[in-house]
């Protein structure tokens, strides 16, 4: 058996719009979170692609998420706004809030837009992409599901709570985009399944001590990325996106994945901000350009090829993709095509 | 001789003041300078305390900046403002640049504040602390001379660009303030002193090399946090509070420790939100008091004794202070002692 399947950006999304779509979604919500999935395995971040369909399929099944919840703004100003998200996919919630914080931002200068009620929304470059196509900055971040000890402790309570900056350039925009642990905690599975050691300073055992085995690091946590640093920053953005939000936060918002039943009731902070408050015309670009060129004209260091600023290999590999096709590992292939049989959907890729 | 000399805040702030004020600043200027570095010892941040006058001393002496600059907005709206220092002490545009953060923030629900031609404006958890006392979450960052080299390079590029984040409870704010390097450079300076080497990551070589040779540490460049993680953040804050503000980024900002006769020209972001906007009355902050109960109330690690949420061992520093005094070492008294002496200051402590 194959180990990919070769496809095309367009056949991929409309097949997992099609699944989506037959869970009750409308096809233009269906079609936003195909979309996503489907430019994280384009930029090579794959944890965040189409693998990701099989799971929301199941928080539908289950009842935990609704595909049909009816998104709206609650509270309201020239440049902010509150979203409640109804439960629904929290790639449709994050799309319209950013597509809010936009045209806020467009009109006010800067605008923030939280989200509450809401469930995982995927890889958030997806949202700070669309603002950096308007020649804005952004800044996002989103709680998730407790899996991570603040610094100090041998209890979970904060999510890997990821965060994206972007910035606009002349050429592609600059795209931080991070969980706030070391690493994801699917890289310890990984290692546990084939055996395999673990790095110091990945995680924790049950007691809180630095452990190298993956099977007790699985059994406790993935800890914060540089210690108080990270853990600091995941408090924060439990804060910023979870509490200012009114949404749910540490270990009560809902694990899509152990309980897909149950609501997640996570929150979203999205800050936008227009260059044009400080700087007039092209100059904001043109210095980004400048910046960038002469981080990449640095000497590198030794045994390293090439300086890469943020975002710059995810735009490679997408460029790649869209020219060469991509490939979806076999195993994410017949999810796909198991959900698609038993729906009545030509599995077409 | 004693290793050190216990004052009050009181006594020590007046004379910073006051040798402040003999360099040329007014009275309220030179008063918001010494109470920031006051501050910052009180928190135990000594490396942005009274040891940073002869500094600014020096700076003013040799007329890279300015003790009468006049600081003004020249680009204004509802929630924006591009301040510029006009060569100012980076603390007193960054006091003002707050102030008027805090007002639009209050009227708009969320500003931002730019700040251009600005100079060393030490702690930024001084400014964000303005804003929780008036109920905001503040987000604030600040580029710095070049000492850092971005991720992958040999060659210097960054500063150790630090950004505050904070956050208003019923009690003690939540106050994160970070450099985005591993350690400081002092911490390498003291290594190199004791002849002793250094824990690997904190540092590389001139060829980018990872070392554990103070020495050849101090040669090469202190490293990012977190590799790629920090190395983009301080990206972005070369952004945001650099590039964004029309001021110097990367190796371009002055070094006022090395050329203390040029202006530095760094510049200052400050993005201040009202939880107004989103929650009404208290419930933000009994929503933020209870997230700390919670990770006050975990169990600790093994070894560890208590878990401390951000700032609170600063604030633990500052009750402590306040109550028995500062013990100014006497490595610094003895420098404010010559500077009084020379300027005709009655040196008392």
């Amino acid at each position: 058996m194959q180990e990919y399947i070769q496809t095309t950006p367009d056949k991929l999304r409309a097949l997992c719009a099609s699944i989506l779509e037959k869970h009750g979604m409308s096809p233009e919500d269906a079609l936003i979170v195909a979309d996503s999935l489907v430019e994280a395995d384009m930029t090579g971040v794959t944890s965040h692609g189409v693998t990701r369909v099989k799971m929301y399929c199941d928080h539908i099944r289950a009842g935990g998420t609704n595909p049909k919840g009816k998104i709206r703004i609650i509270r309201e100003t020239a440049n902010s706004a509150l979203v409640d998200a109804d439960n629904s996919l929290g790639i449709v919630a994050a799309y319209q809030a950013m597509q809010i914080a936009v045209a806020k931002a467009k009109s006010a200068g800067i605008a923030i837009v939280n989200v509450r009620n809401s469930n995982h929304c995927s890889a958030l470059s997806y949202y700070a992409k669309m603002a950096a196509k308007e020649g804005l900055l952004s800044i996002i971040c989103s709680n998730s599901p407790s899996t991570m000890v603040p610094w100090g402790s041998r209890e979970k309570y904060f999510g890997t709570n990821p965060f994206s900056i972007c910035v606009p350039t002349g050429g592609d925009p600059l795209v931080l985009d991070m969980a706030t642990s070391v690493v994801a905690r699917g890289k310890i599975l990984l290692a546990d399944k084939k055996g395999a050691s673990i790095p110091q300073g990945w995680a924790v055992d049950t007691e809180g001590k630095p452990t190298t085995d993956a099977a007790a690091a699985l059994k406790g946590s993935v800890l914060p990325f540089a210690g108080p640093k990270g853990s600091g920053i995941a408090m924060m953005i439990d804060i910023f996106g979870g509490i200012l939000s009114g949404s749910a936060f540490g270990p009560e918002i809902g694990n899509l994945i152990i309980n897909p039943e149950k609501p997640m009731n996570t929150g979203h902070c999205f800050i936008v901000i227009d260059p044009e408050l400080f700087l007039p015309g092209e100059e904001f670009k043109n210095q980004t350009d400048l910046l960038v060129k002469q981080i990449k004209g640095l000497q590198p260091a030794a045994g390293v090829e090439e300086i890469y600023v943020p975002g710059e290999i995810e735009h490679n590999n997408r460029r790649q993709k869209l020219k060469e096709g991509i490939n979806v590992p076999a195993s994410v292939c017949n999810e796909l095509k198991a959900i698609a049989q038993e729906l009545g959907i030509t599995f077409a890729l």
